[in-house]
């Protein structure tokens, strides 16, 4: 048995119950007693997920000029792990306590004796933190795997094969989403640290005397992003890595933190790998992976600058940070006030009256509607006020409210989240005002 | 060495090619030589897969009512493939040959000698085409765990958690799209056959008397699908599993196949699973997985109709179907005619002088603005004529040049993939009329 160090929060004791109750996020094979560290995003979290991968790539791939995408497989080569240091440097050491028999990380405890027993531990010993296979039908060395424990390298193997179909100059970026899996010891804290998560990463390649420039822009841009989407900036902060605790290939590394329930954790780190891991591919594969700038005729290998952030622990972030508790009426009203972008469902139809045949008539059309453009939710299974408290628990930006009157005035009332205020707007305008809302 | 049985015709040597030269898909760690039939997707690559993806999404989570969306992880508990019977049940048999090592699929050999050498060959051996991990820091027993085989047992665990969290009731799906892993022995065909590749599943709950109904609609709903998408009809087919081919836990299977030049290939299988999946999880979770109906206060455990596609088969499907050869003023033209919503770049903004900066500038603002909506290409380094090739080639419907004229009447030609044909457009109504099109 291996001890982890949760610390839960009454904030995060809500957050989880919130989050299986209403389908954002369940234990993997939980009908099986579950699967350690790994989780299944329901129904409404896998739209959240989406959204803000979405919104990710938007933001570098689509809106700027200078990155382009790719995505490569969670499988590769072994000496791509060689060359990236991952098969002799990524490792946790480990104690045995020799009473008790429990794990331990070796920075978790102080001198030689067990930190639950008081027994004697074990001398510490390496363990790779990269999850192993083997392709093929024989389970021997040479058909060894692993699964990558971080996207980024997928992204230096494909350098050259992206500079010649893309025909691109330096500076530019390759932008990645997708999963990466470590075999952690120390795990909790919902999907914070999972032995299976996803990353979204960027190497901006950039001219060897330029690091230090767009080192300092990509902390600032991917800070702001976060603001973008409405995360709160006194929960973020930026923290500098001291030189002893900076990676193998780190030059420079800042972590952008949120202030979780459990203390100040890392959502991403921007770092500067400099020419480390192309370097490295150089020498093991023996391919010339250097980049020619046709304008000075120089031949150099690129520099690069990493943001690399987790999907799993933003969109956490991001659920932690828009949750809000109020008294309304003498009653608790809890509301996801999530970015609109970011929320599962962008709006509700609700009718006032669920044995009004014309009405439910009338808020199905309303759905069926929108549903071309927006993900919509159509609820009739309670009274109005109870299906405002389940649309904002889920943060459901507008709800649209079929009422009697609707049937004669042929208007409806949306409802906004955050402020609760009421707007009356004619059945048929509704698709102009929500396309307005989420511009 | 293993052998398999590629068959490569001249238009797939010219799609390879393709793929590689223009940013599609490239193989897996080339630089080391690559890894056995796993692939990287290049910038385009993504951007289609992505767009299939999200194609597929919002036709069934988005724009019906009746399906959910789930996210559920690669890594499960193992006792999950012992209840879907992958783990005794899910394997090939091999065949080695005594003189000249290669091994073989007992179905690719005739008689008891190696189509190769002619040497002698083994008894067959089994083998299990799920690849094995080890979670936690000791490899035993205890640790197995499996990378998924398909995507479909994450929707059967997670049942009853979509059900509660978002009230459904029979009959309704979970959708899902993801990764799953297979040890392939006979891979090739690019993309067709990969050791790591994505799903799109959905898995349709239904009570057990209407299964055969829904199993016809669903076999009907997918085909029209992939025609929805521009794919041609007569390339498309319907089959019908034989009995003695359906596997364990289908009472019936039809494959949409794809007639690509190596021949007629599965792109989707439409299965009735009947009440196998969950009643085996019933039954070694020892957890109760039936189904309540409310009005009939039945008490009944589901059908499941599962339409089952492969992402990365579809992405090459529909790259082969839009690939297209014609002569142009004496000149061979190569276009994919990909559907719009497919097509990974949108729209192209090409200056007609790159050495005029006023036309350089008008052409990238319109970049710089379209950039907001639309996935743009800026392309200034070659010919006109040379320019629209490159984005004929790799499917863009719309190019828009910005020429001498364009400076003084504000209007720019913009051309269509297909027919070829120019529309002259006033430069601010590009964004209208291009919305128009996408619509």
């Amino acid at each position: 048995m291996l001890v982890g160090f949760h610390i839960m929060s009454d904030v995060m004791e809500k957050i989880v119950s919130l989050c299986k109750r209403r389908g954002f996020i369940f234990q993997s094979s939980e009908i099986y007693g579950g699967l350690g560290s790994v989780w299944d995003y329901g129904p409404l979290g896998a739209e959240l997920k989406r959204n803000l991968k979405q919104a990710w790539w938007r933001s570098y791939v689509h809106e700027r000029d200078d990155i382009e995408g790719l995505d490569a497989a969670i499988l590769m080569h072994p000496n791509v792990w060689m060359a990236s240091g991952h098969v002799t440097s990524f490792e946790d050491t480990l104690v045995d306590c020799k009473a008790c028999k429990k794990r331990f990380k070796v920075e978790h405890v102080v001198g030689k004796k067990c930190p639950e027993c008081g027994g004697e531990l074990t001398q510490g010993r390496q363990f790779n933190l990269m999850l192993k296979t083997h392709l093929g039908p024989i389970e021997d060395e040479g058909s060894l795997s692993y699964l990558r424990p971080e996207t980024a390298q997928g992204i230096f193997v494909n350098f050259q094969n992206v500079v010649n179909s893309m025909r691109r100059k330096i500076p530019f970026g390759i932008a990645q989403i997708g999963k990466s899996f470590r075999n952690e010891v120390t795990t909790g804290n919902l999907t914070f640290r999972s032995r299976e998560f996803e990353q979204m990463e960027i190497e901006y390649f950039v001219k060897p005397c330029t690091d230090e420039e767009w080192y300092e822009k990509w902390v600032e841009d991917r800070f702001n992003w976060y603001i973008k989407f409405a995360m709160t900036r006194e929960n973020l902060r930026k923290r500098q890595h001291k030189e002893e605790e900076l990676a193998h290939y780190a030059k420079a590394c800042t972590d952008i933190e949120y202030k979780f329930p459990f203390g100040w954790s890392e959502l991403e780190g921007i770092a500067n790998r400099t020419d480390f891991d192309l370097k490295q591919h150089m020498r093991l594969s023996g391919k010339d992976l250097q980049y020619f700038d046709e304008e000075s005729k120089d031949k150099y290998i690129p520099y690069v600058i990493e943001p690399s952030g987790g999907i799993d622990r933003s969109a956490l972030a991001f659920i932690v940070d828009s949750y809000n508790e109020e008294e309304v009426k003498g009653e608790k009203r809890v509301s996801l006030r999530l970015h609109k972008n970011l929320a599962p469902i962008k709006t509700a139809v609700l009718p006032l009256l669920r044995n009004r045949p014309e009405i439910v008539k009338m808020a199905k059309d309303i759905a069926a509607d929108l549903k071309s453009k927006f993900k919509v939710m159509y609820d009739d299974t309670a009274s109005i006020g109870r299906l405002y408290r389940r649309q904002d628990e889920i943060g459901t930006p507008y709800c649209i409210t079929v009422d009697v009157n609707s049937l004669s005035d042929k208007k409806v009332t949306v409802r906004d989240r955050n402020s609760m205020k009421q707007d009356r707007i004619g059945a048929t305008k509704i698709m102009e005002y929500l396309d307005e809302k989420f511009k």
